[in-house]
């Protein structure tokens, strides 16, 4: 089998924004469906995971696009491993659009948990690495984010909608929560050109999340994600476009 | 052209809720989706009529289920329209899962607006009713919704997230926001089984909506959304299974 999946997506009319622009939060989803469907394909998706008590958790992501597909069209996203080692595997993503150029990367690192124990496995020996695929990702590595003094706060409950089949706050619902904080008229003319975030903890069914978002500058955004007990939960780091891309 | 349309859809794994089954906001979406494409391919989807500066607005949707699609399931949404009025056009739906067997069926109610003035347009020698199709839909249709006096009370603001191309709360987004005042333990071993909405005024980006829940039974709800002018926006009636569905 291949090292690289390939998943042909079409935008859904309802998936995209008010500028009918696919959504941040929904590109996070078809990356993950697309990790999704590469891991079951080569014997370590979550499903045959779950049979040794075993899961993937996602720790960090830096995305970055320079075009966002439209309503009604397609896009490709290609997937492989970069690198296994003990406790994190590297996977990376490209995006296509549909005349197939490149328009952006992703880079994720994840863990291997035990369902019971919650602490990580050794990835080391699982076969994984045998996948491993040298194709070049020419888009920096997460940095660390820095911490502001001065934030806006909002709040939110973490809802039936919110939760995936764990009953915590999905992966994919932490961006969405992170993007709400910004204002229409922040996305008008621009995009968010690269996105970089990193899951501390687990958010779970009933808990009321403090979202502190901290300007960097007109384009640059930290927001921290925090749950009762003050603990940080997420940070992110979002870089919009300086100019009109209209 | 045949009179009914048909959509074949794939669950995606993130589509689904805490018990694998595709989400009722998403089930909404993908009913509205199957009517764009069947008003589109017959020349009165909203594309066409954004050229004349008319649109459609959905007023009112009752949609019964026996039986939720899970992820990676495929279903079909087969619609129709039923009949044409002088201000409102009557769509139906059916849902059949993958073999093929109906497993529910929607009634929809739709009004054509003039988006300039807001006000309905007559809708009587458009072309439309050409496209009439009597088929068995075999549901009740949306009655009164009634008001209770005690309620219990959220809030949320409409979002970046929450809003269509026209910068108002999309009309599955208002389906969420309902669907969340319901606890996992709600949904527990239950399924809805049927569920009202009337949608009676727009919501714009930045508003602060109040949901009041109401308890008919313990299977039954009226959930209703108000603005900032305590102006109802929505009403909707929503019940679930009495029994364990699992």
């Amino acid at each position: 089998m291949d090292n690289v999946g390939s998943l042909e997506v079409r935008v859904r009319p309802f998936e995209v924004d008010f500028r009918g622009k696919l959504t941040f939060p929904l590109l996070m989803n078809q990356f993950l469906n697309a990790a999704g469907i590469h891991a079951s394909a080569r014997g370590f998706g979550i499903t045959q995971l779950n049979e040794n008590d075993k899961t993937w958790v996602l720790s960090r992501a830096a995305i970055e696009l320079n075009s966002f597909p439209k309503s009604g069209e397609f896009f490709e996203i290609q997937t492989w491993i970069e690198g296994v080692m003990r406790t994190f595997t590297l996977r990376n993503f490209a995006v296509l659009d549909a005349s197939g150029t490149v328009v952006g990367y992703a880079r994720t690192i994840w863990a291997m948990i035990d369902v019971n124990t919650r602490k990580p496995v050794n990835l080391e020996g699982l076969g994984i690495e045998k996948y491993k695929e040298n194709i070049e990702c020419p888009i920096e590595r997460s940095g660390k984010i820095p911490m502001l003094e001065n934030y806006v706060e909002s709040k939110f409950t973490v809802k039936y909608s919110d939760v995936d089949i764990n009953q915590h706050l999905n992966s994919a619902k932490y961006v969405e929560h992170i993007v709400d904080v910004f204002s229409l008229q922040q996305f008008s003319g621009r995009d968010i050109v690269r996105f970089e975030i990193e899951y501390i903890e687990e958010c779970h069914y009933g808990e009321e999340i403090t979202v502190k978002k901290m300007e960097v500058s007109e384009n640059e955004y930290v927001v921290v994600l925090q749950n009762e007990k003050e603990e940080i939960v997420c940070k992110s780091h979002v870089y919009f476009s300086e100019e009109s891309k209209e």
